[in-house]
């Protein structure tokens, strides 16, 4: 059977009172979605007031690793989404809170090696899991033979490093990626806050999470647990953090392969894909499609109609 | 039908004997066969005379893309074994000649984005291809917000890049996968000086080649031509460099999916596996072995019987 051709809302005042009746949580990926970059797009403030007028939960869920939730929350409020912290959950909260809730790691083997920027380190710090790597200005800087013969023979590694934990990171390097590979070949578990192998900005595309860990998963053979978007950890984290029902919230995002399938695995009672990011509706209306939502729109705002 | 069981020629004076004489050139990987990082191994100096005394013609084949032919001449002096440039064949220099010799880039489209050491630069400018990126300075710098939006509307980039040859980088960064990413989105051919994925050193192993261009290929979905062993252009590269007989021509070597299979799918006279190094018989005895020798030695020096 052929799934159900996707409402379109754009237009429709009828369909989208009925689309805003049917849930009380509203799951916002935010690149694509709220903005492009630094660049709100028109009315997104105004349609994020009216569903919370409504009484409407709005949470604002991204594979973002770089950024940690205060920061975010302060990026939305800038751009006139007034937020806190607590409205935001990230790949990096979704990867501390699995480490220091799920893994309960032994006090011996309980640090964490970061590949990743301070929004990763400071949701670590939160969760009081201690961890080395990082944006540690030690770390950057060319590796020398010292370097190649004391993590050889372990003499440069910590012995209690269980984790090898990879976001975004803007600062990668060979020194880096020596240290978390020779974690991993003494047994580190092998963790991503996401796998997005791009990263959009400037209307381009650049190096994403998953790739920069890339060379990790090539030299080991190993592929990372995912923490953020598809991986329905951060799912199960999300039910668990604001106590929604699953059948009454639904996703809204721009990408196919991460916002719709999340929440399409997660058996959410819908999805809205909006036309303003990565993907278009020409993406899911393919035979071979990773994932068709129950709803488009051709922007957020389009919502407003519903005043 | 299974393949012949493989020789076992330590202890065999005939059986050496008859091996040398079936071959008048010897190609010899260098790491697990001569040496172990700067370690040459007892008798390999010997081995070498020996084999020279009798008139065979020895090459060296390797993939470390870090040094240049001079350079890795000088390094077979310093470890007592006589050489020049001309007896080595690297994988910088297959992919120069490569570059050169075969693709013939239009002058519009000339220049190779070089991801590496000065070893790819070194045999680049032997063979008057332009390029940039590798071990400039400029390049070994933090990604800055001018950097994205540059690259991003293309105003930083070199328009007559027609190729980005990746090679081992120890001072690989988010600004040069930026580069290269970008010149790949554009257009550029995606070459590799070779693609293994770890480097032994210090008998553990590091990040490898094929591992630092992990993230282009990750990012863009495509895997680059590889150039050096187990390629083929390789193998071609060197018949033509020096007009041997394959079939007079024998590879040792201490790796199965690198050096024997570069040897079985050329249809070289012969392959030795010698025991000192990545692989082990262990590792041919397999069923699903990947390649399988003619003949092995417990190590190179086993031959020194013949004299």
């Amino acid at each position: 059977m052929a799934p159900p051709s996707p409402k379109h809302l754009t237009g429709d005042k009828a369909a989208i009172d009925s689309f805003i009746d049917s849930f009380d949580t509203f799951l916002f990926d935010c690149d694509g979605v709220l903005w492009s970059g630094d660049h709100v797009f028109d009315g997104v403030p105004e349609t994020l007031a009216l569903l919370r007028s409504k009484g409407k939960r709005t949470i604002f869920v991204t594979n973002n690793s770089t950024k940690s939730r205060q920061e975010y929350a302060r990026k939305l409020e800038s751009l006139g989404i007034p937020s806190e912290a607590d409205d935001v959950f990230g790949s990096s909260y979704s990867a501390a809170v699995y480490i220091s809730r799920i893994l309960k790691l032994p006090p011996a083997k309980n640090k964490v090696f970061v590949i990743g920027e301070a929004g990763v380190e400071a949701e670590l710090a939160a969760e009081d899991v201690p961890f080395l790597g990082g944006s540690d200005e030690a770390f950057r800087r060319d590796m020398t033979p010292d370097d190649f013969r004391g993590i050889a023979d372990g003499s440069l590694l910590d012995p209690h490093v269980g984790v090898v934990l990879c976001g975004l990171d803007f600062h990668i390097n060979y020194l880096k990626l020596a240290h978390a590979l020779h974690y991993l070949r003494r047994g580190a578990l092998f963790l991503a806050t996401n796998l997005d192998s791009t990263l959009p900005m400037h209307h381009d595309l650049f190096i994403g999470a998953g790739s920069v860990l890339a060379p990790l998963a090539n030299a080991t053979g190993q592929r990372p647990l995912e923490l953020g978007k598809p991986s329905q950890a951060m799912m199960d984290a999300i039910e668990g953090r604001f106590s929604l029902h699953r059948s009454r919230t639904c996703m809204i995002g721009d990408r196919l392969d991460t916002d719709i399938k999340f929440a399409i695995d997660g058996k959410l009672g819908g999805t809205l894909h909006v036309q303003t990011g990565v993907n278009k509706k020409e993406d899911w209306q393919r035979s071979d499609a990773v994932a068709v939502p129950s709803f488009y729109a051709d922007k957020l705002s389009d919502l407003l109609l519903a005043k």
